[in-house]
């Protein structure tokens, strides 16, 4: 996939660049995450989660069905099962005076109840997801402190140690997730009463760490864009200014170096003078989130700046080709620039989805296809490998290749999905997202309506004041044709507005036609804009061209030097042993690079829609582990390679796979 | 390097694979690691630390005295300066009832002592180190119970928990490093009141884990070849029985899962049945010394087998090209087949210290040359460069690479040396290794005398039960000539022997002469074999060619794909960016494979003696991340390359380095 430079990517139109807002969305409705307040730097408006209906017969929205029909209530049974809801019971004086799990356990509760109230704001009539939501706000409620404290480990557990370990103790992660599901109760329009909890923590929060309280900040980073949010939601300026706080206090040594030095927790160096993103990357991520969220509220275009710069860091020296972030499995954080080793990819999943949520704020500030791009990137190839097809099985490291001979050591390192973890932070992380993902698809405003994410569904809009009703009918990513049909309000008495069509970064060729006739559009930053007086009816075909693509990674990455990597469209692709010939060896596969790669649609096998063909060879090399001489490598056996779908890895048997193919060398 | 395949290497005349004992050795004086007890099934015979004097010019020699004048007096001062001397008198009921460190900082005691000792019995007059051995062993009687148990951990920190926490709690790990320095102190007849603490706390284990006590094995392996040692040293078999019975408990489960899972202490498996190395490096390695040790000494071949097998799987997949162990940090365990990625590289001190004790017992065991081409790669490659010129800063992990912009983590993974470290295992084991290792250089029986590693040093060996004076000069491993002088009885009177000479794996020419004539005399398994009578100042030049040689990794090592390291006589190269042009990043570096290298001796560098230089040049492939195609890289500025040998990078200034260098690619 080709990255395009900071440099090379003029301002868009469109792009607040200063702090003049937006205008704002006018429907009613659910809104989703990160909406910008009405003050927000901000170049694109979100749409409400009702605003956008996945049908299930696409790729997203059957997935998001999975989400609601198997992972959620998943995770709801896993809660109970692992003994998340047993210390909040016990917290609320209610159970067993035990603990069990990690002492952040509540967290998991939060995004599974954040999930929870995502799904019911547009399907109220989940009976039992109703009843979970409603029994475990209550519980909250109960468990509360007078002075608004909630944390069940540091209340049955450790109640001497509370607020005393602010580097390991996750209080303020734990709290930002709380926060994060109470203002998807706000925007949901669910369980008003969880939004009361959450602001009576954060307005503990406001005293004890704000401008008259201590300076202190938390080993893991979710809090600021948790107190954003709410701020977004609510008006309530301290909020806003308490993130702020946390996020101007952080880099100056106030947690000191801990086991892996100030780096893991992002305190080695100011947020707004950091050069390079470092430490473990879900803080980091997170972290990022928060700077976008403050940057904007507060139209602090320096501190947008910081956060695009690490973007810059981030994305062209420490990012997998799957959109995956984090190298290592010791501290789970990035290595050094091009340190990018895929049999030792730890790619954690929440970091995969902390990417989407960032490049989505960083989408909405500034308008740039780069970050709906990486949206599509790591929701496609390093969040969805993430899930099982039975929607109840998920992986919390994703590498990009599996060994003859691996073996795992520890759950981090397993290399087939696991149903729970004891560190169960990526479910419920999985569920949240898919719960909320029609909100990511698209954006509206005045001038128009722009399409981030293509996905068979339909969209009921408010352009300029008035209502347009979208059909996109698609099978992307298997097929690269997307038709938009145009109705509603909003397409009548000659209203003027602009479609605009991102065209993703790996599309070289592409045509629109409007009502059977191609039309001329050119692709301004990264999106195809059509602007006309709009008539009912009116049908856009956008044709996204899909060849196999032979990527490959700069040679700097030297763990896949003369390898490339297969994809088409948005995905991926991998070879696993499962289509290997009986005997073959995965590490002794190459591909004959100037041989064609065709797509196969609707294979034969199961799950699988469309697989690449390609022609490879088995090499040869002896026993030997070390041999005088530069060349050594013969060519063996001749055979037909099949790549699938890296997301779709591991569903059918547990085996080897690769992601980085070597080519064929001479001989 | 050439590794030699197991079926390619026929059993060597003298191999002894049968229960026949070899004849003892018969002068007297200080034994050193690992001499086999009479009944031993073992082909060579090791020969007394006073038997080998090394030079101080050689590198060998100038290595240990630097670990005697240097190295050893740190240690001893950091055992104060870190709390572990501390510890001990805590213990005994003399000062301040705290514990600093890790909990088992007793045994950087035990092997400190062990390296003192060792070096008191061949140089008795070091007032210093003979205060701190008497001192320490005085402290050790005082803190040793009534029962004979020592660790000051579980007698001041948490003694109710003592021998309940067998997976970690490294009890008899502690207990073998203490029963190896009491061991020392009796093989070289210095305070031999060790001897009689480490037999009081043996007495111990037998009693309570013998066939009568409990049935447990520690989760660190150690006390197995300790035990065999003391057996060695004693004669008394129970020890040996109970270094057998912890073996066979192993991989039964005892140890429970943990947190890595059984196979990070070797518990997945019965080490007879084990087919693979696995886990935590260091503790596998130690693991297969008491294998080897307890087979030779019970004539159990099959369990001799089995720890061949253990190795052929190893150095044939999992050992580094500088003979480091060990891929993974955050288990500091070996990985899957060929994953060996040099920029993560852990490469532990202890696992190499641990392979080069290990490799001397095969080679003692079965007599065959590639355990004594082992210990010459893993002792010049891998642990040499964990030492500083200063012989006071240490590596704990030993990376193949360093990018530029790398960033360390915590101390097991710094890019430049440190004095000391809060687990600091490493730098007495380094302290204790060379104290002895004039043991390691050759062997001697009634047939002959074997030459296993070349320094410069005078022997004065007994052969056929006579004094055989050598004086071997040589500047090896700069040079490949080595010049052995024969004199002494033994070269009296129609004395016939064999000297035999090894010929290590990476050369492939050589010249030996007689008295200046040039001798025929073929290599059998490895070694040079001169049989004759010899007469009073015979003089033997043995010439190793060393060309340069380009060294490649089997291609299923897919982090070094493309690339070579540099070789030259048994010493691999690395390339610094202190020897770059300015402005030239290190991972642009490409080697034009077809351009000669040169060797140039006693070069400008201040104590790098023979640098290689070679044709390359800077690549340059753009700052896109992934790009469409699979070629990109173009070829830049030619540059000249200097590679230094890689023991001593890092001694200059700290920056990025590689052993892996890509070759240029057409274009």
């Amino acid at each position: 996939m080709t990255e395009q430079k900071l440099s090379d990517a003029p301002a868009a139109p469109g792009v607040a660049r200063t702090a003049e807002p937006a205008p704002p969305s006018t429907l009613p409705g659910p809104a989703g995450p990160a909406v910008p307040g009405p003050d927000a730097v901000s170049a694109l408006r979100p749409l409400g989660l009702d605003q956008v209906r996945l049908t299930p017969e696409g790729l997203l929205g059957d997935w998001r069905r999975r989400n609601s029909a198997e992972t959620l209530p998943h995770c709801v049974d896993n809660l109970h099962g692992s003994g998340n809801i047993g210390n909040l019971l016990a917290a609320a004086g209610e159970g067993e005076q035990s603990f069990a799990g990690m002492w952040f356990a509540d967290s998991d509760v939060h995004k599974t109840l954040e999930a929870a109230l995502w799904e019911l704001g547009t399907s109220p009539d989940d009976t039992r997801l109703a009843a979970f939501a409603a029994d475990t706000v209550a519980l909250l409620a109960r468990v509360q402190g007078p002075d608004g404290y909630l944390n069940s480990y540091f209340t049955i557990a450790e109640p001497d140690a509370r607020w005393r370990r602010p580097e390991w103790s996750h209080e303020l992660y734990c709290a930002g997730h709380l926060i994060q599901a109470g203002v998807a109760a706000g925007r949901a329009g669910v369980q008003p009463g969880l939004l009361t909890i959450a602001r009576r923590f954060a307005d503990l929060l406001v005293e004890r760490f704000g401008p008259d309280g201590v300076s202190e900040v938390c080993g893991h980073p979710e809090i600021e864009t948790a107190l954003a949010e709410l701020y977004r939601l609510t008006g309530h300026r301290p909020y806003l200014d308490l993130a702020r706080r946390f996020l101007d206090l952080r880099g100056r040594g106030l947690l000191g170096p801990g086991r892996f030095g100030p780096r893991y927790y992002q305190d080695h160096v100011p947020v707004r003078e950091a050069r390079e993103v470092a430490g473990h990357a879900v803080r980091q991520l997170y972290l990022l989130a928060g700077m976008t969220d403050v940057a904007v509220e507060t139209g602090d275009l320096a501190l947008l700046d910081a956060a695009e710069r690490l973007w810059d860091d981030a994305f062209h020296t420490r990012t997998y080709v799957t959109g995956a972030h984090g190298a290592h499995h010791r501290d789970e954080a990035y290595g050094d620039p091009y340190e990018l080793p895929p049999e030792r990819a730890y790619g954690e999943t929440c970091a995969a989805i902390a990417s989407f949520q960032w490049n989505w704020r960083l989408l909405l500030a500034t308008g740039r296809a780069r970050y709906a791009d990486e949206m599509e990137r790591v929701l496609l190839n390093a969040i969805a490998p993430a899930v099982s097809a039975d929607g109840r099985n998920f992986f919390y490291a994703n590498p990009l290749q599996v060994r003859t001979g691996h073996v795992g050591s520890g759950e981090e390192a397993t290399t087939h999905r696991l149903p729970w973890y004891s560190c169960a932070c990526c479910p419920p992380n999985i569920a949240r997202l898919m719960a909320s993902l029609p909100g990511y698809l698209a954006t509206a405003d005045e001038r128009g309506l722009q399409v981030h994410l293509y996905a068979d569904a339909s969209l009921t809009v408010p352009v300029a004041g008035r209502t347009v009703a979208v059909e996109m009918r698609t099978a992307y990513p298997w097929q690269g044709r997307v038709e938009l049909t145009i109705d509603g309000e909003g397409s009548k008495g000659g209203a003027r507005w602009t479609l605009a069509l991102r065209v993703p970064g790996w599309c070289d060729a592409h045509t629109v036609s409007v009502d059977g006739a191609r039309a001329e559009a050119t692709v301004r930053d990264g999106y195809l804009r059509l602007t006309r007086v709009w008539t009912p009816g009116t049908r856009v075909v956008l044709d996204l061209g899909m060849p196999v693509r032979q990527v490959s990674a700069h040679p700097r990455v030297d763990a896949v030097r003369g390898c490339v990597t297969l994809a088409r469209g948005p995905l991926v692709y991998c070879v696993e042993q499962a289509d290997l010939p009986a005997g073959a060896v995965l590490e002794d596969v190459r591909l004959d690079p100037a041989a064609p790669i065709t797509a196969t649609r609707w294979a034969d096998l199961p799950g699988i829609p469309v697989v690449l063909e390609a022609r490879g060879v088995l090499a040869d090399a002896g026993e030997d582990l070390y041999t005088a001489g530069a060349e050594r490598e013969r060519a063996g056996a001749p055979l037909t390679l099949t790549a699938v779908p890296y997301f779709l890895w591991g569903n059918r048997t547990e085996g080897p796979m690769r992601v980085w193919i070597p080519l064929a060398t001479a001989g």
